[in-house]
């Protein structure tokens, strides 16, 4: 870092026009960082605005800013929150590259065409999490965590009770119980903070390696009196369970979650339908009052059976709140840790202050899944991860 | 309580009809504990919808749940979660109590009417706070301290970024700086839940003795350099300032203010007008994305300028919530704490059966601002608390 190359990359991050979207893939503070690496940074016009960055803080940070037609022709790379549309591919140009999520592991189709335009595409979603030098780079991890911490914060405020016991002259409300099913990542996180404001926390997770975790954080790991050893799938996701295994679980959990307050969901597996992990039974077992927070409601369905985007009263009183862009909501904090994330990753690439991609180096053999410096990457043996 | 008396005295609720009270003035829990003090309750048809409960749950409890006209009718004694409308003050029949916040400090009008009616009428915002015996009625202790703990959790839903601070492999998330301005009940509770959730909190009270509170809650205390020396009134409430004084301490507290990311503001006073606690020019120095949550709007005002009931962003990005229903949203605990609050007044005056008043009780005097067995009280000699 002490001396700075020559500014030669050009990234560009344009204003993300996903319904819902309030992060952007850059925030000020990366334009500097970047900098130290080589890389200018463009910006289109109020890309910041709902992550509560004006033109003036990118412009005051040393960044252009810019209109969407003039990044299209000028950058070398360009980073999204998730991944560029098909009208911003047919747009841009052969040899310019695109960092983002890209849905490679479900959609071949959109892979080809990135391929197809001439495009270098590094797909975030295959970062080998497990190698320290990914992990500044891990976009899922960083906004998977800001969204179990706002499912916690969005059950407590929808809650119309106390989280913490509360004990005064005319007597003692208890705590309230909640349950978190999924611990990973965003499940942790939102056991950490319903903790936080006082609840007793319990969690659920189908990967034994996760008991020990929960209990760390102080929460009880929920007993279903089931065996799911080797429960681990690869990449650190949940596998998925036999249907066998499903039916016993689900039973099993929807008997128990009856007796919690809260119950938050958090099992969402990237570019796959979410399992079920309550069921109506389930639902309709929970006491009026209950609220019930699923973070995999999409339109291919939730952790929650029935659960939509939005929020629902159910005849029993239950609320169940469908809320997939939670991290979004809590878009200046997603934002600055997703902005690392794709600097982290597009500084890796720059090498000699060009953008290289190195055959043989374990990231990039992993991102990279089109260009024409690359092999393109081997679905069929990726897909599963 | 070895012995129960015979219930003799019927204690009536409604069916609150004020705009946004979702509370109840009797839970069913309470129902047994009034049994055992001789009082059997009846309640109108879904009056604890809001707060959770059903007209089941009430009748499992051993309450009667009826009809408006036949509550009317038959009760001895009323309890509102704030006082009854003319409406129901014109329906009831002389030798009728009723048990509230009536509002007797700055409405004469309406105590007389009560007073014409025959009523007996017990006002709870006098409560004898000091005394020991009273604690368990103190509805103003309850229902602040539920307000404060929603403000925080409010502040903390609208701010785009975290609370806690967060380490990740990208980088560290400061913790948000919370100021709380108004230290009573319901701002002390607002402090310890922003600091469960991991905020770094500063407080501000005209009142001295508040500066040990908010300290041994781990807070800090805002230094403004000024002295408001001899700042507590009578009764526990901060007392209004001089002009001169409120002058600086608002243009202290609006430069301290620029530095915080969220300023909660709590300083309710019972029937007046709230005093100003942020200025325009204290919102203008917040910067872009700092969350304000104003518990003292009304449209008398609130404790910062400009702000109305609702949210509004400001231009320069500010997040404005004026909430003056706090409490009523956690409407389940707020139900039950006030239900045993008024459950405690109604209990106090139960005397062999029979709803007395005793002269010379200091409860009894300090309450009864109607009713043909007690002096009317002498208004001119309690304003001021």
């Amino acid at each position: 870092m002490a001396e700075q190359p020559e500014a030669s990359v050009l990234f560009g991050v344009f204003n993300e026009t996903t319904e819902h979207e309030q992060r952007v893939a850059l925030t000020p503070d990366i334009v500097a960082r970047l900098r130290k690496h080589g890389v200018t940074c463009m910006i289109e016009h109020d890309a910041g605005n709902a992550a509560q960055y004006t033109d003036a803080d990118y412009e005051h940070a040393g960044a252009t800013v810019s209109d969407r037609s003039t990044l299209l022709a000028q950058c070398d790379a360009f980073g999204f929150v998730s991944r560029p549309t098909p009208d911003q591919i047919a747009a841009m140009h052969a040899g310019q590259w695109v960092i983002g999520l890209l849905g490679s592991f479900t959609d071949n189709a959109y892979v080809a065409s990135l391929q197809a335009a001439g495009l270098t595409a590094v797909a975030i979603e295959r970062l080998p999490r497990q190698l320290s030098a990914a992990q500044s780079m891990d976009e899922m991890t960083s906004q998977n965590s800001v969204m179990g911490y706002k499912a916690a914060l969005v059950a407590a405020n929808a809650y119309r009770s106390f989280l913490p016991m509360m004990t005064t002259a005319a007597g003692t409300i208890r705590p309230a119980k909640v349950l978190v099913l999924g611990a990973g990542i965003a499940g942790l996180q939102a056991i950490g903070t319903a903790r936080r404001l006082g609840a007793v926390v319990t969690a659920y997770d189908v990967r034994p390696a996760s008991k020990g975790e929960v209990e760390s954080l102080g929460a009880k790991f929920l007993d279903l009196g089931l065996d799911f050893s080797q429960g681990q799938g690869e990449g650190g996701y949940a596998r998925q369970l036999t249907e066998q295994e499903q039916a016993a679980q689900q039973a099993a959990v929807d008997e128990k979650a009856a007796q919690f307050d809260i119950v938050i969901t958090t099992a969402k597996v990237p570019g796959r339908k979410p399992p079920v992990l309550l069921t109506s039974a389930g639902v309709a077992a929970l006491h009026r009052g209950a609220v019930v927070v699923d973070c995999a409601a999409s339109a291919l369905g939730g952790n929650v059976e029935g659960s939509t985007i939005g929020t629902q009263v159910t005849e029993g009183g239950v609320t169940i709140i469908g809320a997939p862009t939670l991290a979004s909501e809590v878009s200046n904090t997603a934002s600055n840790l997703l902005s690392r994330n794709v600097a982290d990753v597009l500084a890796h690439f720059v090498r000699d202050g060009q953008l290289r991609i190195t055959p043989g180096d374990e990231i990039d053999d992993a991102l990279v899944v089109a260009g024409n410096t690359a092999e393109p990457s081997d679905e069929s043996e990726k897909e599963g991860q």
